[in-house]
């Protein structure tokens, strides 16, 4: 039995404050002590997801915070343009679908970002578009796409809302969602926040909130309206996850400690280096446009990236994730969401290395590891 | 600083087994450690709610397990007949409201139990009833309702489907889904499982299945025919609360451990000490048709609920609650569903009798205890 590490795009490590918490007695959600966890944790969302707006906890996973955004925000028969490239990407488009919405989607090629010439061309030939949805960092493929531009182009060609799904792009990359103008950012509690799965986060812009007047999508659990007043009394419509809110406060002061800047830089130098442990071995790195979340990268056709996901975690107790869908075979996806250093970095390219090696591919001896650690030392 | 005790109507303290497991580091939802876990919880929830249905697992609160047993089991339109009689039964009618269903609610006087008389006559007059809802033991009055009567009505006389919120009566109550032909049956993660708030869970007839196949409420997240096909096959459809379902593993463990016969006898002995306490020291119950979750008393004229719960946790560090609604001044409530024992309830006992002698009303010294006493040594 090997020691277990975590190196797949999420759920990830939770730290050990975060863990304690969690094993402590539970408080009642509706008394004082909560009402302070509530305030605190309330108050630091703002300052990740660098808003004045309200950022709205659900006990859901993300997909249920991808939900909410869209029957709160939009109505039934209004045109939502999906912007695909990855499994994530594709799923508003699915959601919108469920919820009676016409529905364009976006095809970008898995490993390619949407260009915002694209994006315009398809809001010029649909004019009454309502809401565009954007995946900022594509887990299954490790992309990134350009959300600033995206969101510029919006509000240049449209009147739609514009949607972004940041579950694996808040506190990795820079998402100020005010400064940008983003009118919808979601989250999930088991990416960058090291916290275990359970919520999900959904800020939205006074121009989505007008919206939500007029919204006729039938809802109740994630009737947002309602978890905003209760919310912003430090309390929650339903009861919440009372545990991994705990969990979330000592992530999210983590954070504050380390600063914003910091943690950016962090995950940049870590994706960084990654990038250049995989190429380093002959791995073909999928993204054109890399997220600093996971770092996805075909095996040579001779390899089954099943093969090496299953040793790494056999031989190295090492979680790293495969491709999905099509790319199921081909592809294999490391995680350095949350809170990884430079050790961790080094750990899991010695143990691919070490995988590669043995399934018989020609790799020069510590090569991976070698020009992840010029990244590192250069700073 | 007072040890802190939670005897509030739920959440539930959690045992030490589930803090701890919670405290690990989290393990991979998509990994064969998680598969082994959701086999072993899905096969005890199954022994639990006594049903050969599967018993599916939802990150959400009830509130999000009750939408889900609405929007997959009948269709826009239907007539859905909720019982009411306290907070929690109205909520089906309010979710039913909110998608579009013609929602007849059953006025019951909170504190008592609906008859299976009045539920006859309403079914008589709603021929075209499609789904008959009743929250079994209702939390904001500690009444329980005859759910096998009931059930036996809505058969008899109605082609209706009967769903059962089991809460607060799912490990406390004698609920056998299958022999007692229920539906639907939905339970939750903070009440009797004794782990924090987050998972919520829905069984489902063969009845009710075909239901599904024609329902045609809007629904994504909570799309339970996804829910059942991968759960089948020890996958969640959405990143589960992983933390949570680890804990349930723990209690569930215990709660086959203890047999189920027993766990439904302890419940039964501590409401029954409680209420036994609490009326000798001359407080009113509320409810004619008593649960063994939680009891509901009103306290005397001149006395304030609110104060009493306030000092109940100040002095004593236990949490109880008030009252709900209309009742908020008027009633406090004693949660003692979940992991207690006699000595749990002894304490709170003992302690509201000090705060009620504080606060003036004039009870003989120790009667309360004393009452409680003669129900646990009768045994």
């Amino acid at each position: 039995m090997h020691k277990q590490y975590l190196m797949a795009p999420g759920p990830t490590p939770v730290p050990e404050a975060a863990r304690l918490a969690m094993a402590r007695q539970l408080i009642h959600h509706r008394g004082d002590g909560f009402r302070e966890v509530m305030a605190k944790v309330r108050a630091d969302l703002k300052w990740l997801f660098e808003t004045d707006a309200e950022v709205l906890m659900l006990t859901s996973s993300g997909t249920g915070a991808f939900q909410a955004a869209i029957t709160n925000f939009s109505s039934q028969g209004d045109t939502l343009v999906a912007i695909g490239g990855g499994k994530f990407g594709a799923r508003w488009g699915d959601i919108g679908r469920a919820f009676s919405m016409n529905v364009v989607d976006v095809e970008v090629p898995w490993g390619e970002a949407v260009s915002p010439a694209t994006l315009r061309d398809v809001l010029q030939q649909n004019p009454d578009t309502a809401m565009v949805t954007l995946t900022a960092s594509e887990t299954s493929t490790g992309v990134y796409h350009p959300v600033e531009e995206l969101a510029k182009v919006v509000r240049e060609h449209s009147e739609a809302l514009f949607a972004v799904d940041g579950i694996t792009a808040v506190g990795v990359h820079e998402m100020p969602m005010d400064r940008w103008e983003l009118d919808i950012l979601v989250s999930g509690s088991q990416k960058a926040f090291g916290i275990p799965p359970g919520l999900g986060f959904v800020a939205a812009s006074e121009r989505a909130w007008k919206v939500a007047e007029k919204s006729d999508h039938p809802r109740y659990y994630f009737d947002l309206r309602r978890e905003q007043q209760r919310q912003k009394d430090d309390q929650t419509a339903f009861t919440p996850a009372i545990s991994v809110v705990l969990a979330a406060r000592e992530v999210l002061q983590m954070m504050r400690d380390e600063g914003r800047e910091a943690l950016l830089e962090r995950h940049r130098i870590n994706a960084e280096a990654t990038r250049a442990g995989m190429a380093a071995m002959g791995l073909q790195l999928l993204a054109s446009c890399p997220a600093n979340s996971v770092t996805a990268a075909r095996v040579p056709e001779q390899l089954s990236a099943p093969e090496v996901v299953r040793r790494m975690r056999q031989e190295h107790g090492i979680t790293i994730a495969g491709g999905q869908a099509h790319l199921r075979e081909s592809l294999i996806r490391i995680g350095h969401i949350g809170f990884f250093e430079a050790s961790d970095i080094r750990m899991v390219l010695g143990a691919l290395e070490a995988v590669l090696q043995e399934l018989g591919l020609d790799i020069e001896v510590g090569a991976g590891m070698a020009a992840a650690q010029e990244v590192f030392l250069r700073r």
